[in-house]
């Protein structure tokens, strides 16, 4: 068999191995880093929603670039790793041995579907929006001489795909658990405005309500309907299974790696795992929330990313000393023109943690100012703010495009655990044509609406 | 004489005056607030460019609201304050008597004319720009069958009426004392790209050289042309003067405040005077940088704004400890569909102040993902980073609109004395229809980047 040397082998090439092996690269320049990953072509993750409508149009404008990689040296690999002798530091895959000094764990995530609709998957126009090129290619094929599709989970993807599909003249309908949709990032009064414009596009939302079979009438194999627990049937073309992720963490297993909650692998600040050459990143870690601590089964791109940085500087030693400490559940998505974003807990969840510790500070205001100038848009702004001391524990916007940028400045805001009492008199720069007026910029409004509420 | 007793007396209108109104009114609701200003309708500062071109059409569209202060019960009246008797606590105007407890000056600025070109502000056709409505109404009217304007000064406001009269049809030159616009926010290479594209819509801009007299040829007292530092003559109907602006203090020196450097209002970290009683904020005031603490000439309604609720909270005792410990100069701008925006110092100024103790870490990208995205626009974000343990002292940002709140987010930055180091596996959220893609985020990526210089 044939065996090669590397320093760092990575083992998965999406946003977390890759950002891993160029930041570890970037850092140890002397080392050889490979990568080695399943699939030639890389879909960019969160871009997969648009390749179904108008916005990306083809599977093909959804690819990645690995460029960068290989302008940096970095050894890129096709194939999968099928089994890791700890001990020794040898990965296998195909044919080949890698010994390795450092090893990380970038395997992603897979789809995750309810026990009792697993067996439904085989059937034709039964999808689960898996992260791999050809798989979308499939699905896409699929849906072009469909006209009735559902998708089944009302998260950023399930939301994002309806959305897509209904411009494009589909007839689409999701069917969610929760009374309104994207319950997780929002709370309720935002979500109904999110959800009533995703209406307004001509989706329907089931909501409060879950599919318990995907019924193939005609015994050929084809879906023609889901039937919903409220006994309700709803025919169907395509179901399309949007109900989140699970770590893909089969060969991390296999080969004797603790697994933390959810299935993820365990890992420490430094995303390592309890061996000390061994460490892992992205969605097969086992998160937890940046503010509670406790579990999340947040996957995002951009956390990944975070991660994959925090490891491609400590695997020969903790170089920088700001780890990963949790995942603060940051997002953004347009529906029309208008964004929605949210960073931290949502009021209702901060409620039930804290057993109501917290207290709101919301502003309504416009994204440009005065108020006559063109193309004004609303801008919303709610902090979730601690009732003892003050401290910002989430936040959500509603506005036009800067919204998208307004999410991370509140995102830093949580991370770097300031306060409204830093925010109420924040310097901001202020200009009619991109954001609001500077006498009541409604992220400084709400801390000081939260102040009022403190003080009472 | 009339004589009547308030708690709180505001003198001035604008963004300052206004915020420190209703700051104190929020924080002191038992408390009789009154604000003095000489004007019924206020132009809300930075729209005032906007009001010449095809943005916002006519000066009406860039009034501001007091219907604010009008709900809370703050007492508005119009006038111009004459006198203060510091001992015994009185305003005068007109022929009224304001007793006080607490005094706030919020008189503002007024354009800053150099010497030897006052004389020739009596012209017809030459004008500066006056925060007063009638005013800029003369103004607009006076241009309106005029073809040639000349602006002098190519800051923001210079810049952005050129813009807006160049889009309306006009002939438009800027005179610079610099070699390209924009250049106490900017470092040459951004600079550069904004005078491409100022001059790309139909903008000319005469650098390096400055106006030594505005010549009146028929001696008819109307203005026809300019006479450059270097022997060239332009002919103009419309000469604008936008050299800047100077604390209005006339009433404030007249009652014996003691003014600090370029003529401000000395006032501390909570917008006190050296009078316990008596406040100030806003452009009248003596401002310094955030990190510099040396003097600046900072004018804008945003670090008005912050200083009055500063001022607003201090009143009665300081209520909230984080003080105005300096502006951080935050800008932003758009030309064309390009925004530039500018926090903390530049580059050049930077390594004047610090004896080249700095690195620069720069990253272009996109700020929407992957690069098929529809509408992307290139993004660039600079930081000048502190050699000597990574603090971020400044940053520029070219972009789309999100640029506008992108700069919000750096400014937070250097305002929390951040580094590149918290920056590095910051968590952000990323959309492919709103930001760049998380993997090169531009704003980490040149963190990654200045992280690297230091290194060496």
């Amino acid at each position: 068999m044939q065996k090669e040397n590397v320093d760092v082998l990575i083992i998965g090439g999406g946003p977390a191995g890759g950002v891993c092996a160029v930041t570890a690269k970037m850092n140890n320049p002397e080392k050889v880093i490979m990568v080695i990953r399943e699939h030639a072509q890389q879909l960019v993750p969160c871009s997969i929603p648009y390749v179904f409508g108008n916005t990306l149009k083809t599977v093909e404008n959804g690819l990645g670039s690995c460029a960068q990689a290989e302008e940096m040296g970095i050894e890129a690999r096709l194939g999968k790793v099928k089994d890791i002798d700890i001990d020794n530091k040898i990965a296998y895959y195909d044919d080949k041995a890698i010994v390795f000094d450092k090893l990380v764990f970038a395997t992603g995530s897979v789809p995750f579907v309810h026990a009792s609709l697993q067996h439904s998957c085989t059937l034709d126009g039964v999808f689960t929006i898996v992260k791999n090129v050809e798989r979308i290619r499939k699905l896409k094929a699929y849906t072009e001489d469909k006209q009735n599709i559902i998708i089944v989970g009302s998260g950023f993807i399930g939301i994002e795909i309806a959305i897509e599909f209904a411009e494009a003249g589909k007839n689409v309908k999701v069917i969610g658990g929760s009374e309104y949709i994207l319950n997780r990032a929002f709370d309720t009064e935002i979500a109904q405005e999110a959800q009533a414009l995703m209406e307004q596009r001509g989706v329907e939302y089931v909501g409060s309500d879950r599919v318990v079979e995907i019924i193939d009438k005609n015994n050929d194999n084809i879906v023609n309907a889901v039937k919903l627990k409220s006994g309700k049937i709803i025919d169907a073309e395509v179901v399309i299974l949007a109900t989140g992720y699970q770590p893909n963490t089969d060969l991390a297993d296999k080969v004797g790696l603790s697994l933390g909650h959810y299935g993820g692998i365990w890992v420490d600040d430094y995303m390592r795992t309890y061996h000390k050459d061994i460490f892992a990143v992205g969605d097969c870690t086992a998160r937890r929330g940046f503010l509670s601590k406790a579990p999340s089964k947040v996957m995002l791109a951009s956390t990944s990313s975070a991660e994959a940085r925090v490891a491609g500087t400590s695997l020969y030693g903790i170089k920088y000393l700001k780890g990963m400490s949790g995942t603060i559940s940051i997002f953004s998505t347009k529906i029309g023109d208008t964004v929605f974003a949210s960073a931290g807990v949502t009021a209702d969840k901060a409620e039930l943690k804290t057993n109501k510790m917290i207290v709101i500070g919301a502003f309504w205001g416009l994204n440009r100012h005065p108020a006559k100038i063109p193309n004004a848009h609303r801008q919303y702004v709610k902090l979730i703010v601690s009732k003892h001391g003050g401290q910002i524990l989430g936040g959500q916007v509603i506005g036009g495009d800067e919204a998208g940028e307004m999410i991370n400045l509140i995102g830093h805001i949580i991370e770097s655990g300031q306060s409204v009492y830093n925010i109420m008199s924040m310097q901001v720069a202020t200009q009619p044509m991109l954001t609001s007026a500077p006498t009541s910029y409604p992220l400084i409004m709400a801390a000081i609406m939260a102040i009022k509420e403190i003080e009472g």
